[in-house]
């Protein structure tokens, strides 16, 4: 099984951009404790970062077939990415969005989330683990699809 | 350590309601799987399920200094149980909601969420993964913290 | 054949609330006419009517499947009540919503309905007959079907 | 007693336009079976249809002395026809508002109903017992006063 | 192939109706150029205007077993014509929806289109050619299926 | 000078409608009294009601060249009749909308007055003098401009 | 007779302010059109303008018993002064509202009106004629009261 | 005289739940100074608490008759317990809503409230001293009216 | 102690202006129940009263360092005077916001209150105890600090 | 004559997308029909397409000059590129957008079209047929012009 | 060259009204450094400040001719102020509104802002600096034009 | 001292975009006005514009750590742009957004700035002095602080 991990706009900057609300682990030391659980679980993982919308949906396009499923952490493109949400509805394979906050819980204007609706499910607000128990689930869904 | 299992109303009939919403499984069955998760992970489960606003604050009120945590999910109640959302907030304990279905890929009211800011995240749309996916995470968010 | 009769808050109240919106009848007076109208047409009927949400989805799922139609005044619960509608939803029986006055002529909320879309029909304002027509229509229309 | 049953827009084209929704009984079907209700209840009726609001107008105006009621049921004009309504609530007559299917369980915007606040009450969903229903309330409404 | 060209109202004063948005052509040039477009085509026209939303509607009801397709310009139905929506959306033939003027670069209210959904495509902003090119299409679009 | 005196939907039920918001008096009263100023003034009058948008529109196209100015009372065209509003917004004479009643002080929804920006005025809430009020500056501004 | 002709916030720069929007004539030339007028029919004007809500209230307190009835422009006062809306409303006299522009046809938040639900009537786009017909009609309708 | 005063959900759990906005009395203290009061003036006082809505609809009518007036703090219901508001509605006694914190200062959500417009009045944010003053103002306003 | 009692517009009118919603008793009527209150409490009152929101904000401001609370009827300010509040927000007082009428029982804009979210509590509905029900609050209040 | 081709993100994977909505011809196919007709029309297109709104922007204002005119398909953009927006503004030549599939009868939020304004007219719905009937009217416009 | 300096309701707070917001820098100190720049620039300063709105325009009205220009900081007037918004309109100087915090960024209906639109600039969040730019700005544009 | 100058899409257009709202100065102009200001004021700029966000992001980015402060034109991302939003907040330096239009007084959807709440300051609708007085103001507050 392989799996994409997409992250959007800033999350490079994690651990830099306000620790109040992301925490200080950087993404690297996010990827690492995924590329652990991989390892635990016996999958592959593609990373994916980038600031640009666009070079997403082309990263989205060129690997959609390589993969099993795909963790997305879209940033600010939540909220109005409608350009990633169409890239990501146009695959046939399980998608969960995470978040490391509670978006709910902070701008009313993060409350819009454009891309939910194609989306399997979604795990916010629990920081780097919201990126593992993603990976931990969707591992899960497909081998006992797989039976 | 214990956690606090909370459903609201109508979770008694899962397996029955709406099957292609919200699967085959009864409540008794996603319960048998987070106790095989919990002896796994060492800890106690408190259930509870109720179909009236009032008895599930009545519980949490009675119980809340005896768990280190809950999994909290409202049914219809996230749409509009202001009373239970007060009484979670009066908690000082972590809280993870969680829904069977992607609630933000429904009807448009259901986006309404007025649990979601007084728990700590949020897991959607995974089935009965969505509360064994919480119960791993709050074991190990406060196993950290413990350490 | 058999009916759930069910009256949400305040219906227990009927003839001494508001009589000027709501008429002076009873609803022990109301449920007579009914179970007249019930011998009439060589059926039976279940009442139910209670105060709290809870004791109302309790009592739905409980008799659920020993009727095969309801009448549902949801009183005060139609603005809101999301938990009973969802109740109401799991059923796959025809289900008439009926309210004594026209809720569509009153306060600008009263024309928030939650209940209305998991109805097969309703019927509003013609106060106690809203009962009666609804018991009509319901025998005719499986009846009918049972021909 | 005499009541006049105003069907709007479209609903000459009932059984042709689509069934899903209104099912295959034409409205001449419909008119027998209100017609066969009125000679069991003794009573007469003034059927009109019409695609356009003006001439539903002018035949309320026309006849609304001769009769003790009405029946309407306002097709496309349930959303926007202002001026129908105004005619309407000229008449000092009990009129119930009739709707073949459930309005309030499909598009958003059906939801708003302009007739609705000049009616006494309204019947939805129920079908070509929608009439029926209207019917027998109206005689039984009209006869006990006249006691 | 023959198609129904319906104009709304206030489209038989196209050419004198402020013609800085509308241009100074009359409704007869345009169909001119219909006509002969239709003899290039190999096909027939059936045209039709009224300023009388009920009036169209008995116009479609009456033809719309003649004809394979419709250019539908609603004037200022398109707005609140629900009437005309109702009876276009029983049709079982292709309808496109034309404008001379583009709606979505004029007054706001402009942008409410009652009529878009049930059209299979729509036209707006390029003034007579709106209806060839309509014309254009819905022939290709017959013609391929035929083939 | 001449002037078109046009009254929209249940204006010819003046006096018989909702007595309390409207008065007693009849359209032919206050035609009656239009038409006394009229001769007092020097002017014509060419007066038309009808019940039905598509006859007003077809009657403003056919007599817009024979008057000087109109004098409209749309009645419950006023909230929704857009295409009267692009007949007269086609029009090159200055127009003065008037209302009997205050149709600001009564339901929310009677504030919406899709004529309003095309008239180069309005007139309301004073009764049959709202017209007499009209014809007066009608026939005071264009005596000024001759001059 | 004597009525009152009170101006609001910045009438007294009328014909120097946006001259394309409100004419050339000043509020002097207006006023002595409004005497003529009044000398004419018989009656006294009691004129009063302010930029300052608090002294229009102040002067419609002292004066109110004084006279029959008020003409009012309350110029931006008119969508915000619901002080001076107060004060109006505890009148026991007709009021009739005016304005010099067509309010309906230029910026939509012009189209909040706090005062118009307190006046009797109100006349609008009529340049300084809407002041002379105020007082027309007011002049009018206490003639006939008073017979 | 006596009165009722109720208390919604989580009032139970005041001096414990979120101190910085409640303060740390808890409601028997609170209930200990109105005690105290009602004993200076002369009065009784009927306690009740619950977490459910329904609880406290069965509780008023219960007691509706052996009360002159109430005070209520509604709780989480204030912004969404309509069918308390119902039961509220149908008693002909005063009733006063009481808060301990000034609603109108938190979130915007907690400024809906269903209640208020069926009590006399309200008092809001003033901590326990709200009950407090409520009861006096109800003694006073009935002694007065009894004299 | 010494408190301010400010009076908003038109509440010089008290007694006068809508008698039905407001009574009968004038401001200077309250002002001596207040000052008779006052003697019985051993504090100071410092009375004002403006049609002005210019001349409120002077006044607080020059008399703010005098005074230990204050107590305020903002009238039809209370819904738009932002300068108001913000002349509020300065002070470092205890302010309680009085109305005599229940604003939320009302006209449904009468439901936005700027001032309310500046002042520590609010009372309405209770007439002229409204205002002694604030002061023998913030006496209270502040007694029991300096203790 | 030159046509600039515009397609923005996802088209490239048009005939994989979504085929119920979109078809199953790639944007290769619709491209060599569009060849195919701009040689029979003896003109020239420049085609390119994105995922990247910079990307987008970048090529129109590079080749802004080469061009006669733009058939635009935005893609997602369509609900929220402003900035695509505002580089099409800044061209002074004729813009078509263009919609394969009908915007106006899917999710609400795709009603929302910010490239709309700044466009001459707009085609949507009619498959590949948009763009080559954009073509068509595109060079037909420009002849006449240049006639 | 001649400046108008306008300051609104409780400017002359300032350094005393919320020091957290708005800094200790008083308004005597702010026009200090707007004197002294005015002196090195080789302009003249016009000062004013007042609580009142209808003051701030008398004062507006009688010295437009008197200046070049204006800078306003209209205080809590930038939200509700259309009289004074109505006064600037009138004047054919350049205006720069000014705020000393960034309105932007605190309360949702600190947005609303009714003065922006008829100014040629505004400067917010720079503290006394958005006074000293927006004159250094003025003189500059006016130097430019005069040359 | 070193400032970030950094421009959205379309400002590399200016001068050729729309000239009646941007002025005729190109870009480079701008920049070197700026340039001019720099070396009189003793500091440093580093220039960027680019059409893409992400490409904005990457540049805020990587040279976050080598400015004292940042002047930012979002062009079209100020009303979505939440990504860049974000990366500008992660940083701890001033930021001074500025706009060469009055973006208050043009479309109503040009007032939603995603922005503003992440900037100190704001300048709008000044043209190039937008920049040159936000370059003023930096270097004007960091050398005061670093005194």
């Amino acid at each position: 099984m392989r799996f994409m991990v997409l992250n959007g706009p800033n999350l490079n900057w994690l651990g830099r951009r306000e620790p109040a609300v992301y925490g200080r682990m950087t993404l690297g030391e996010v990827n690492d404790r995924l590329r652990q659980r991989a390892v635990a679980l016996g999958c592959e993982l593609l990373f994916y970062q980038s600031n640009s919308e666009g070079a997403l949906i082309d990263f989205v396009q060129a690997h959609a077939d390589e993969v099993d499923g795909l963790i997305v952490n879209p940033g600010g493109l939540t909220h109005y990415g409608i350009s990633l949400r169409d890239a990501l509805a146009a695959l046939e394979r399980p998608i969960i969005e995470v978040h490391l906050s509670n978006i709910y819980a902070r701008e009313p204007w993060r409350k819009t989330d454009v891309i939910a609706e194609v989306a399997k499910g979604q795990i916010a607000g629990l920081g780097w683990r919201s990126y593992t128990a993603a990976l931990d689930v969707l591992v899960d869904m497909i081998s006992e699809r797989a039976t």
